[in-house]
């Protein structure tokens, strides 16, 4: 439950030895699947004590809500600091997504094993986790919505469901993005943006 | 191996008693995990013979990769359709993007348990699936790239990541669709390409 306390926080922030025994739960739920690993697998891999991991979390359970819930923290964290530079509705939107794709990659192996193992969260955290996820998506269409109004960005679409494309392409990024491929995040990013402002300035 | 010869045939039809078969198996790997469901049970649920199941699929795994493979092969049979009927590069995608949501949105429990556990299909498998969800990237991006040389349609950014685009939401419409949802298929699959054709009209 310390998890879920440290998410109510809304840090989201990771000491040194969290991030250790993170990396090595995600190499190991990748290689073997959610229930197939054991702690003691993660507490050899990460070479740390039993004592420390369960220093910092509850159960297996506790690993894999973190893996996701330490980057959509950071990602909660820069929208809002990206909104609170009042910059226009176009270029907060283009902010936003530049920064989702940028920060998607970065982890692409954490949201790629999250994204498969998620339904085995248990109720609690399965809750947590959509209310983070919720709490973004609405922040996000609040700004959409509000420039709708303001007649700053075109109404071709209601803002939730220009929300639902934007977030679509960046939450499937895990089964096409390679680190090695031909566009960088910076670049792919401005192209996502581009596109939906595109349609959002008709 | 009958799976991946049906395949390569590109039909996806399938018989009734195909269809009873993998109806349980989707509601058993959905209920336990695709690795703690046994053939066995699969029988039971579906109350056929075990020679039947043998009859149809060799194994587990072809189970798992005809979830997916009869759901895109009639996508890339309709998307073959449409595109034969020669309509306006708007009126092609806007037929794609519908017939897509509709389609994915009637059986979408079918997409969730794949997109959870198809890493677990064996090499020849994932490569089937891949050289499936390319061709029908391909093919869709060849009508984009032709319509933008055409001048048809607009270039803000190139077909490549417009297909990533309008792909990515209707790949994640299993993690947020409801089928008692305030919006139809219909609807969603329009208000999709409302989007999506005011950003390439640009």
């Amino acid at each position: 439950m310390r998890g879920v306390t440290r998410s109510a926080q809304g840090r989201g922030e990771l000491t040194p030895m969290e991030s250790r025994i993170l990396r090595a739960a995600v190499r190991l739920f990748a290689e073997k699947g959610f229930d197939a690993t054991t702690v003691q697998e993660i507490v050899d891999a990460a070479e740390v004590t039993k004592g420390a991991l369960y220093h910092y979390f509850d159960a297996k359970d506790d690993l894999l809500f973190e893996i996701y819930h330490s980057l959509i923290s950071s990602q909660m964290a820069d929208l809002d600091r990206i909104i609170a530079l009042r910059l226009s509705a176009a270029d907060t939107v283009r902010a936003i997504l530049v920064n989702l794709v940028e920060t998607t990659a970065s982890r692409v192996d954490e949201a790629a094993v999250f994204t498969r193992e998620m339904h085995k969260l248990n109720a609690d955290r399965m809750a947590a986790f959509r209310a983070d996820r919720r709490r973004y998506h609405e922040t996000f269409r609040e700004v959409i919505d509000r420039a709708q109004t303001a007649g700053e960005l075109g109404t071709v679409v209601p803002a939730d469901t220009a929300v639902l494309i934007a977030l679509g392409v960046v939450n499937q990024l895990p089964t096409w993005y390679r680190p090695d491929g031909p566009k960088s995040p910076q670049q792919l990013g401005t192209e996502i943006a581009d596109f939906v402002l595109a349609a959002l300035s008709a």
